[in-house]
């Protein structure tokens, strides 16, 4: 890759954790959430990673975002929870309403944990990774700052809402689903724009609703398009996986939620209404032997997963991968070799230096 | 419509469930079965209500079904369980083991049920319409016979695994959700066969895996293609849903999954090897008070679905519809006028009612 600084990945989470702790996040806390980071990095997902500590940074700095954030239950029963993260980073209330998603299947055979007045949570695949830890089915979603819009609207209502659920192996690796509700991630969208080349049809829509593939007729007003793209193609089906998404987050924890959901960056327009406290996430967990003997589904996914490595590939397609495939490559190489950043990222790191005295170090 | 005769429904009702009743299915299960299918018809699933009788007609005459099939739950925990169908009807089946997952829920929080043994359980979104009774957010996933490719495979390897999920407003319609994971429906691949015109391309591959927009070649050992369609459209994600749904309906409960889902018509071929009993479902519902306030959940869901009909539309468009419109305004036109059946159907009817004697009656 040109343009890109190679950074040990040790020495990027101890600058995020100083970068918390700088605001009085406490130590437990500030490592948790540069481990959330340091995940998405980890695994290729370069968009979720410290590339987006700059906004966390602002939110802090801005007094937006809660440091010492009181996390609490303020509704249960045997098997859920709505939790109130008191505004806290979601990279901190996240991994706490995951605990107890995954404390209530330990207990009861599932736990599910609807969390308000959080913030954004990092990548959703962390949650689920760690319910793997425990041989437990994690899933995970979250609703985000407006940019998507439900099919036949011209305009921006719901987030990229994701979804991430796991489901492990004995010998073959886990599957990991860790997707958005939208045809394309938002990030596809920024880098053709400063290629100056055209996205493909289907997705997103100018400021008047019309199909583009300018990156900036979505970017200067129009929206992205969900998963599906168009009628013909489901992307009712995709607006519906994001309104599923969005209701379970945050309309069953007193979140805001649509296009009421408070921004992430500072360059995002603050909505004018508020229908709830923050943002909202879903973490679930299913207990395995709650259903079945453990070692008997391991099996039966290694299996499955042999037998979808075995299918006859697509003409000019090495063959169907497994989800969580891409990610595990990355994340075996990064572990490796480092963490690439593109200079835009690294001028960012800087600045937070530059701003905190913190020192960032050299790359690798 | 063309080449339709419209039926009273309650005629159709009692019709499905004397034949039902002809292989000796118990009184309430033949009833509880016909309802399933007359929920299809009712809400335009013309594919999945009496369009499917002599399928299971087939089924039960070659005693592939069970018609006295005996329901249990193989293993539980407060919040989940286990159930084996016995090989029964999924319609009985279904409903069944979703009453268990709704018992749950009403007693813990939330209840999950992965069922193993039992057959195709008709429209989703007839089980998610039974927990909307309760004011209950329900959940209804089951597998297939294969139909699909993953991404960049050639080949059928997964159903259509369809995902229901609706969640009860207070003054407007509940927000009900009902989709296949695939990028279309088969009954249009089926429909544009029959009338000799090509389908959009993103729906299907050919044999050879290659992309078509002829309904011949996808039908003639190709294949259809995951909500996405393509790699750069997200093809990959609808790809991550059949297999959730896949791995939660059947690994969990020990049932068949992948290109080993037994066949639900004659027609289709019986897979080599069986990694299981049965095909699967996945039943789950949540209590609305386990979250929070149940009328102020609903206050919130009237409010959303008055947010969403306000967004501005897309050119061209009507602006964008609430999961569940296209089927609530099908079942006010149909509970007055009754059902419209093709020419196709109701001669299978006919031919029903010739074998076992017992009489269709006019169209209304």
């Amino acid at each position: 890759m040109s343009d890109t600084e190679i950074f040990p990945t040790e020495q990027l989470l101890e600058f995020s954790i100083r970068v918390f702790r700088h605001f009085g996040v406490p130590e437990d806390d500030a490592r948790t959430a540069a481990t959330v980071l340091q995940a998405a990095d980890m695994r290729g997902i370069d968009s979720h990673g410290v590339a987006r500590l700059h906004s966390y940074f602002d939110m802090l700095t801005l007094g937006r975002i809660e440091p010492k954030a009181n996390v609490t239950i303020v509704r249960e029963s045997p098997s859920t929870a709505t939790v109130d993260g008191g505004n806290g980073l979601g990279l901190v209330v996240g991994p706490k309403a995951n605990a107890i998603a995954m404390e209530k299947a330990l207990a009861v055979g599932s736990g599910w944990v609807s969390v308000r007045n959080t913030n954004h949570f990092g990548i959703a695949g962390y949650y689920v990774l760690e319910a793997l830890k425990r041989d437990l089915i994690g899933w995970a979603m979250t609703n985000t700052t407006k940019l998507v819009a439900p099919l036949w609207s011209a305009e921006r209502m719901l987030g990229t809402n994701p979804i991430a659920i796991a489901f492990p192996g004995l010998e073959e690796p886990a599957i990991v689903i860790d997707m958005a509700t939208t045809a394309a991630a938002y990030g596809k969208i920024e880098i053709a724009r400063r290629a100056k080349k055209p996205i493909p049809a289907g997705w997103a829509i100018d400021r008047n609703g019309a199909s583009t593939t300018d990156p900036n007729a979505m970017i200067d007003g129009g929206a992205m398009l969900p998963l599906g793209s168009d009628r013909e193609r489901g992307g009712h089906k995709g607006y519906g996986l994001a309104v599923m998404v969005d209701v379970l987050s945050a309309v069953l924890s007193g979140a805001n939620w649509g296009p009421f959901v408070p921004p992430f960056a500072l360059r995002q327009e603050i909505p004018t209404r508020s229908v709830g406290k923050g943002i909202g996430h879903f973490f679930g967990a299913l207990r395995l032997d709650a259903f079945i003997d453990e070692d008997e589904f391991k099996r039966q996914i290694d299996e499955y997963v042999r037998t979808l490595r075995k299918a006859r590939p697509a003409p000019g397609t090495p063959g169907p991968l497994i989800p969580g495939d891409p990610e595990r490559e990355a994340e075996a190489i990064r572990g490796r070799d480092g963490i690439p950043l593109v200079a835009a990222v690294v001028e960012e790191l800087r600045d937070i230096s530059r701003q905190t005295g913190i020192p960032l170090g050299k790359a690798g």
